[in-house]
Order: structure tokens, then C-alpha cells, then sequence
């Protein structure tokens, strides 16, 4: 998916909800408006939005002076989850269709991005999905015939603390899983580190690093380790909105066959490609040409 | 009100609303972004946002050709406007309460307002007003007792086509009426062209030009004659944000007594500073300190 143009407000708030999250005074968010401005002349508009964000993420720690600005919050994220886990397992267990309702909590996890707000409720969010969760586009057999045909699978990690919901769902796919975290800080995305704190290694066959350090898998820029893994892996399953903006829409990709995206659709711009309504919860994956 | 840091991302929204909505293609509309953005190490925030909105504006006028690029869409909004006005006159004459509803009626039309959004039901917002309008502050009494006591009463103008109910309301005043319009064309606010169209010499004593084309009435840029009227009317009623955003806040000045604000909270930023929630109607004045 390209940046639209309605993505360039968007990193504007992206800008002031980041520095009024991280205690930045008025003068300083301002110069961080100021200095992203200068850069919209040359910005690229045929490039994914995570990609873009990461010069802006950059900014914002340069400004800060905070490395990995969210850690904190990434830290709570995840203690948060965790203290979720075992009654979300035992309505997991206790469904008709475990698969269904652990993809279900995994999606609903996907809430906590604060690129997009920093304004949820993930209790509340987790207590109703089952109930009132609107579902766009849901594949959900497609997928279930695919996890029972893959020897392994390749996981993309999204958002820290929504670790937790795919440790439940990974549990549940009853598959050797990898999971792939990103490169390094940015945002509250998945680190090797966040992956840990969530006990990801105690479900998956190995953590991976994608090399890649944006909120999302730019295959460019990520490790030649990792491209192996993501040519060869029998199944995808790719989270978030992120990894959705970056390998959607390439129909013809050798990967597109192979991969399924769970997703909040959580923008209008993300909604509209999908053809959903904000907020839907979709399980998806590349139409075929 | 100052500029908040939140309408930076706002002012961006209303470049690409506005650029769209001109039929402009994506290039033109980047290099409206990258013109603005270049602007932002300067903007100033202790003005109220209806004064950025003039430059922002001028820029949309010069890059699309158009100095009035909303001409056609007001002349629409009236015609819209007043295809409704015999229903609606009839309607606050069976009312029970006919200033209280020709208000609501006139806050109603407050949605008409490309600087927020394109995408409002003028005729479904009139028609539910009186089921389903939500009312955050609601100073009728106040209000009722002021007009009764007035000699005359100074109404500044908003939104083309609100002018229509704004109409309506003014009849139901039954007190000499000065109505005040822009000093020239700006987003789809009222001008003498469009006060006319909408018929508001049928009900007023008289039609005035602020002498400031900003979307709401900074007085340091009105004209000696208007100001003359500001400053000895009795009775002010003020319309919508602009007005709002500009005069508002200043519980000592002068006119502060004098004035009541007739509006529809419509962003997260005017909400906030008025203490209701979005989407209410607001019928207020200054607090007294």
C-alpha cells in the first residue's frame, strides 16, 4: 500500500500524541511540526507509511533523547497481557472453536499500537470481543486448512503487549512457529526483548529478528538471515496494520499465496483499501489476479 | 481560544478535504503539504486558529486558481437551505416554545461547514434535531431574558446556508437584527453575496461586512465601522466555531457580557475548551470571573 495523502495528517498527530505521551512541552513538539514540515517537499508518497515512519520515529527520539521512547509503556503493555492470559486461556480451551476464538483475542490484542492512539482499553477491548466484535473480512476456514497443511510457520509480530494474544493463538495453531520481532525499537512494536517479556519463546520453536527496524516488514531492509525464512515458509501469518500496509496489494508477490493477515483495520485509509469498516476485525488474504 | 497543537494535524486535514474537494490531483495537493509545512517553524499558536486559516486558505486560492473555490458548493447550501425553510417555519410555529426551537434549528445548520468535513446529512440533522440533538451548555433562560431587554441585537454570521435557519431564528427574534457578514470569501463562510442569496434582508434591519475575511471575526482586523457596532451593541449572538475560537476566552473584555455563542462543538479542540462533548449544541457566554 502507498501513503495517501490523508497518511500526512496523520504522522502530524502522530507527532503531537507521542511527544504530549513522553511529557514533551509545547515548544518541543512544535519544533518536531516544524522540522518534519521542511521534510514534506521530498517526502515519498510511493513508498508504505511504516516506512516513512521511520525517519519520524527517529526524529521523535533525537528530540526526546530516548532511544526506545515507549519501553516503558511496552513494559506495563505486556505485564497488562499477562495478567489476561490464563482466563483467556481457559475461554480458548473452552470454546467450541478454540482456533477461532484465540484468533479472535489475538486480533483484539492488536488494539495496542500507540501509533494509532493512545486511548484504549484492552480489558474491556479482550471481555467483549467475543460478543461484539465485527468481523470484515474473515477467512477463517481458509486459514484452519492452511495451519493444518503447514509443516512450520512464519509469525510476524506486531505490537508489544498484543505478544501476549499471539503466545495464546501460537499455543493453540499446535504448529512449529517462528516469530519474527522487529529490528529494534520503534514505537511500541515487537522487540527481541518484548518477545521474551511476553514468553513467546515458551510457545515457539525460535524468535527471529527481521533486521528490519520499522513498524512494519520492509523486505528491503530486512536481513538476508530473514528473507530466507520468509521465501521458504509455508504459511504466513502476518499481524497488525503495519505489516498489512507494507506486503499488501502485490498480488503477484512469489509470498502472496502463502500468506494470511489478521488485522484491526484501525484508519480510514487501511479500511477503505480493505474495502471494511473502521474497527472490523479481518482475517485475510491476497486476492487473487 | 490559542491555537492548540492538535489543529496542526487539522490544518493538514483541511489542505487535503479542501484539495479534493477542488478536483485537485495528488501533486498539486503534495505541494500544497510541502508549502504549508515549510511554514510551521513559524506558525504562530498564541492566535486563534481562524487566523492561520487565512494564509491557509489564500494558499488553496493561489494554488487551485480559485478565489473563491467555494463558490458553487455555497450557492448550493443555500438552495438546500432554503428548500427547507417554509417546513422548518412551520415547525417552530406549532412549537411549544418557538425561540428554543428555531435555535436548535439554527445550531442545526451549524454542520454546514467544509472547514470540518464534507461529508454531513444537512437534511437529516434538521430532521432529528428536536428527537435526538444531544445539548452540553444550554443557557435558553439567559438567553430569552437578554433579547427580550434588547433594543437590538449585533448577529455575527458563520457558515453559507446556515444563513438560512439563521433566517428563521432571527424572524422568531422579533427584535431589529444587524447581521454581519465576512469581509470577503472564505472557506464556504457567509459574504453579502451569499447573505442576500439566502434571503437575510427580508428579516434584518440591516446587512454589515466585518471587514475581515478570516473564518470568524478577529476584531483587530475588522473595520472601524463594524467595530463601532461591536462595541455598542447590546445584544451580541455569535455563530459557530470561528466566532467562538476567536472571541471567546477573554472574560474581561468589553463585549464579553454582552454576547452569547450559538454553536455546535464540532472538533475534539473546541469540545475540550468548552468542557462538552463533541457533536453537542452549545448555547453559551462568557463565564464571569
Amino acid at each position: 500500500m502507498k501513503t495517501y495523502l490523508e497518511c500526512i495528517p496523520c504522522f502530524f498527530n502522530q507527532i503531537v500524541r507521542t511527544g504530549r505521551l513522553l511529557g514533551m512541552d509545547d515548544a518541543a513538539i512544535m519544533e518536531m511540526y516544524g522540522e518534519f514540515g521542511t521534510t514534506l517537499k521530498k517526502i515519498r508518497v510511493d513508498v508504505p507509511p511504516p516506512q516513512t515512519a521511520i525517519a519520524l520515529y527517529d526524529m521523535i527520539s533525537r528530540h526526546s533523547g530516548l532511544a526506545d521512547p515507549f519501553y516503558a509503556l511496552k513494559q506495563e503493555s505486556t505485564k497488562a497481557a499477562l495478567a489476561m492470559l490464563d482466563e483467556l486461556e481457559e475461554k480458548v480451551k473452552g470454546s467450541d472453536n478454540p482456533l477461532s476464538t484465540a484468533i479472535s483475542f489475538a486480533i483484539a490484542g492488536n488494539i495496542i499500537d500507540f501509533g494509532i492512539s493512545t486511548d484504549f482499553n484492552l480489558e474491556d477491548e479482550l471481555e467483549k470481543v467475543l460478543d461484539s466484535a465485527s468481523y470484515g473480512i474473515w477467512l477463517e476456514d481458509e486459514l484452519t486448512h492452511a495451519v493444518h497443511d503447514a509443516p512450520w510457520i512464519l509469525y510476524l509480530g506486531d505490537n508489544t503487549g498484543e505478544t501476549v494474544f499471539d503466545r495464546l493463538l501460537i499455543k493453540t495453531l499446535e504448529r512449529p512457529v517462528t516469530y519474527a520481532v522487529r529490528g529494534g525499537p520503534i514505537i511500541n512494536d515487537v522487540t527481541m526483548e518484548d518477545a521474551l517479556a511476553a514468553g513467546l519463546d515458551k510457545v515457539c520453536e525460535r524468535l527471529v529478528s527481521s533486521g528490519c527496524r520499522a513498524p512494519g516488514t520492509i523486505l528491503s531492509l530486512c536481513s538476508d538471515e530473514f528473507l530466507e525464512l520468509f521465501n521458504s515458509a509455508p504459511l504466513i501469518i502476518s499481524k497488525g496494520q503495519g505489516n498489512y500496509e507494507i506486503l499488501s496489494g502485490k498480488g503477484d508477490a512469489p509470498y502472496s499465496s502463502r500468506l494470511f493477515y489478521l488485522l484491526k483495520a484501525k484508519c480510514d485509509v487501511v479500511s477503505r483499501h480493505l474495502g471494511v469498516k473502521t474497527g472490523e476485525f479481518i482475517l485475510t488474504r491476497e486476492k487473487r489476479s
